[in-house]
């Protein structure tokens, strides 16, 4: 059944039919050769996604635990960080800083907004001012719980500018693969994705890459760790191993994932994840719904929205789930208030027209006023005009029927 | 080609065709109702397998997180613990304590001997006279390093008498639902396992339950914690859900992985492993090999066994390779030393007399004397007592071709 439905949350994506099979493979032994040449691969192909020489480390863990390990690596109990706070994950990588014992200075911004990199520049002046300059920088990349993509290189730039020492971590987990990233490049010093996102594989696996200044950072770090200690892990990674057992079934199919992403090649992925996008901006806009996301920093892999005016969260996603649509609710504060559609991994445009043909039906048994087919409409409309005109060249991978 | 290989290790274990099917399913919403149901099964099946009242948690992680989660969550940096070390993850338990500020006595046991439970008492009486009595006592409870397992129950009772305010924390991870175990019987207080062990499911996903007196602790407890932070997972348990992202693709295998435990039953599980140990041994014995472990304690799910004289490990796993045998080396100070053959999860005796086969030709092209034929009719023998001389019921599950 589920094979059949429209998974469109911001992860887990879904997955091409290669990605399952590859998933399937009978277990091998993770200290052995084959998986040595397939830790080998994905690594290698990782670094190339995170625009990077650094070493990028495959953990057994969620996007979270990716986060944790480059908290408690590279920082010890006291620090002083600077944690730019634009939802529930930017608020996720403050309260591991601190159920560590760091010492967090939060910038909040207005949900649907982005950081103001100048803001970011002066709060870490008052920082200095104040005697606790920051010895950290959290940033989240693409918040998923509003839908809003930071401007990283911009703020990147400042953090550097105002706090040369500062580390700069970074929470890439829903955006890195789909929009454009250069860790080496723009100066990030810690970077962490998650399987289960970009890469249309199943959760289980995070990855994560530090900088040589990092990589210095851990040598003075002081909060404990021995799961997400990275030092292990890197020394793994030279024997071709992984100190703990793997998530192997998920390696399997990471191996194919990126097989897939590197045949479809990154510029034709971040232009398909910016159509989509568009696609569902304009379709659910037609549709009469109000986006959360400030329109100039709106996520391309993920979009949020209000709820209809008298329409509960419960009965929209009962109306879309009956109809094979699964969207995401709210989160944290925004429980209630809004809905996402996920854009992310193996999507296509069209999948977006039948995302808003699902939509306006369900929303008209829920009793509101829709113009027939005009969130269809737009959302084609908008998908054509992201790519010029040409008809849309279908991803090499198949999304599931 | 590995679908044909004999995955001989202590895992990953070798996965039945229906959970390789059951782990290619296509995603669903991690916080949808496929998921709350799944989990609610999962749960409710691995408290008959723990032999508890207690919830179960699932956390993404190897063995190795859910050892972590045991010490973070119950003890505070300064306590005094015992660590009862037979083995490499015996040693790995007490690291982990260590990591997180512990105050860690061992008690180490000679390689292939399982603890003297009236040893631990008197290890205990003497940290008290010391003026640090023991907060906890960390057993595992089947060491996969050595091939031993050690008499938890007959442990358990001597460290309640001894300290009867000491926590008990086991490493369960490859003995549990393979070997009988009582959690609440034998008042252990934090239990562990993976599901690359036993369950017969890809590695990703580890399980951890906790006594009444062990939720007790773990409001005193003082460790930092985060993405083991079980309060969140006890919490989002109880919602149907896990406060992170999990490996999904890990849990659909699980389930079906217990559905096959609970048609096959737990009484013909630990016969089979008893049966298959008893093979393995035999095997070994009449193929000239010398085990490692004491007879008396010598493990139902891994064998170790010393090298032959003169053989060095990377030959003869070569030589097994190439005949589609994979067995696992010597870990720690034990690697080059020692070989071990995993008979775990999805195995029979069968597989135990094919892999005295393999090895016998294996050790034949090295060089050394072996009697044709000798180790896989002593396997089949073996197999044949164990079982009573009843003709072998195959398990219910399909082992890989």
């Amino acid at each position: 059944v589920s094979d059949t439905v429209q998974l469109r949350i911001p992860g887990p994506t879904p997955l091409p039919e290669t990605v399952r099979k590859a998933g399937s493979r009978q277990m091998v032994n993770h200290r052995g050769p084959e998986f040595k040449e397939l830790l080998g691969r994905v690594t290698a192909s990782m670094k190339k996604a995170f625009r990077t020489d650094a070493e990028v480390l495959i953990l057994t863990s969620s996007g979270t635990g990716a986060l944790e390990a480059a908290v408690v690596n590279t920082l010890s109990p006291g620090d002083s960080v600077l944690s730019v706070n634009i939802g529930v994950f930017g608020d996720r990588f403050a309260k591991i800083c601190r159920a560590y014992g760091a010492d967090v200075t939060t910038l909040a911004v207005e949900h649907g907004k982005a950081a103001d990199p100048s803001e970011v520049g002066a709060q870490l002046r008052v920082m200095a001012e104040n005697g606790k300059p920051a010895t950290a920088v959290l940033v989240t990349f693409n918040e998923t719980s509003t839908g809003v993509t930071n401007p990283l290189q911009e703020i990147a730039r400042e953090i550097h500018q105002q706090a040369p020492d500062a580390l700069l971590l970074v929470d890439a987990v829903s955006g890195l693969g789909a929009i454009p990233l250069e860790m080496d490049a723009w100066g990030l010093d810690v970077v962490t994705t998650g399987s289960q996102k970009s890469w249309m594989v199943p959760p289980g696996l995070a990855m994560v890459a530090l900088s040589p200044r990092a990589w210095a950072a851990v040598e003075r770090s002081k909060m404990p760790r021995f799961y997400f200690d990275l030092t292990l892990h890197r020394d793994a990674l030279a024997k071709g191993e992984t100190p703990w057992t793997p998530a192997i079934s998920v390696a399997f199919g990471l191996d194919e994932g990126l097989r897939l992403i590197e045949a479809e090649g990154y510029p034709a992925i971040f232009a398909r994840h910016a159509a989509c996008a568009a696609a569902a901006r304009a379709g659910l806009r037609a549709l009469g719904i109000r986006l959360l996301a400030d329109p100039e920093v709106a996520s391309n892999t993920v979009t949020s929205a209000w709820l209809p005016v008298g329409t509960e969260w419960p009965a929209l996603t009962r109306a879309c789930r009956a109809r094979g649509l699964v969207l995401a609710g709210g989160q944290g504060p925004l429980t209630g208030k809004i809905f996402r559609v996920g854009h992310l991994g193996s999507v296509s445009t069209n999948d977006m027209v039948r995302c808003m043909e699902i939509l306006e039906d369900a929303m008209t048994e829920l009793g509101l006023q829709v113009e027939p087919g005009a969130g269809a409409r737009a959302a084609a409309e908008a998908a054509r005009s992201a790519t010029n005109g040409a008809t849309e060249r279908e991803p090499v991978f198949a999304t599931p029927a």
